[in-house]
């Protein structure tokens, strides 16, 4: 039996999100099949890093899977490209040890959530852009995202349908990167909560936008309290990065 | 009676091209709806520079159209802007002259055509460049492309459905733009005939690819045969970039 780590990209327009449902369209689903077809049938189940939303992208999601083929992993890589729908490609192949899990062996994630700062609609970017067509003051949510970083209890900035208990987590580099209209917000972290980058990059976004809260980010942090942040920015906008191991 | 001059950007991925045909979704048949409800339901009938293909997108496309309403130019624009579907903007709207005609003052048209050289595919440009897995020899490509330059009868790089009988066209400009993985092709010239620029990329493509023909570039313009030069390159490389006129 071997063990073999894939990263996978794809664009999340046009499925359902990450994870398998009944009568919707699932990278992991197109994945599996895929998978599958290329054991000759034989059911292959595959292990993510973890879950992303609809219409959320991924530049580098991980998982693994087991196999008893000897296939080589270039071979399996260009045998599941052949295979995917064009909204999935397989960006890189390896075999691990017994050991690894794409989902337990994370040492860090990062996201990247980005923002077309603009009067006008970008035709070509709407899927992968969060437009936003207002003035932003770049200068104060540069200054906010810095409150971010560092072990917090992230309750404020996650979804209140949460049923994970512990929320705290660490945010080990959280920066804004300039390119003319676009704005990348880039979150490196030990883990992150659900829809925790997207509500983080709201409220970033509401303050650029001269919206007053009734506390500052640390204050936010210290109330635990969803209704006191912004709202959840769009998911089109959200990439999954990087995936860190210690392999 | 006002003639209005209007700038619009589409995505083709959606669309069975611009010019309006029964059962098919096309950027003319969307424009004119938008217009005509922003008209209080008086149709509107518009005029553009050109056709374009299903899978062609348009960075810079222009139509007119006769209004006997009093709105603002800037109005109209926004107006549009809020009918229209999300894969077609209006760019720019400006009042011109009487004898303005989107298509018949066209002086110059500017055509890129975007190609991804890289061995694995991108799923976020799957819709936006045309991928090419294998090496090209751009050393070979950017000296064949100088060859388009001038005055000529493109025969050769014309579809053979083209009815019209007039096959000589100006190019003023024909480059290949580097930027790292991404090839631009960029063509200025007074007209363009049927998949001419599809054509001529198709052709250079497969010079860089070391493909040998039994023409050069002057040799396959002479002979005015089709079946001399390379393949049409797909649509969804292809960008209507800039229509030019005096005005």
């Amino acid at each position: 039996m071997r063990r073999i780590q894939c990263t996978v990209a794809y664009d999340g327009t046009l499925f359902s999100g990450y994870q398998i449902q009944p009568n919707a369209r699932t990278v992991q689903e197109e994945i599996e099949k895929a998978l599958t077809r290329l054991h000759g049938g034989k059911e292959v189940k595959i292990h993510a890093s973890g879950r992303t939303d609809a219409s959320v992208h991924a530049k580098g999601q991980v998982f693994h899977f087991d196999t008893t083929s000897t296939i080589s992993v270039s071979q399996l890589k260009r045998g599941a490209n052949a295979l995917l729908p064009e909204d999935i490609v397989v960006v890189d192949t390896k075999e691990t040890a017994e050991d690894f899990h794409a989902r337990f062996s994370v040492k860090k994630k990062e996201y990247r959530y980005k923002v077309l700062c603009s009067k006008s609609r970008d035709v070509f970017l709407r899927h992968y852009m969060h437009h936003v067509p207002y003035e932003l003051d770049r200068k104060v949510m540069k200054e906010a995202i810095k409150g971010i970083i560092g072990t917090h209890d992230f309750t404020s900035f996650c979804s209140a349908k949460t049923e994970i208990e512990d929320k705290v987590r660490t945010i080990y580099e959280a920066e804004i990167i300039e390119e003319g209209d676009v704005l990348t917000f880039r979150f490196v972290g030990n883990g992150f909560l659900y829809n925790m980058v997207r509500i983080l990059v709201g409220t970033l976004l509401d303050l650029g936008n001269g919206k007053s809260f009734t506390k500052d980010i640390s204050g936010m942090l210290e109330a635990k309290n969803r209704t006191l942040t912004g709202k959840t920015a769009p998911g089109h906008g959200l990439y999954l990065w990087k995936v860190y191991y210690d392999n």
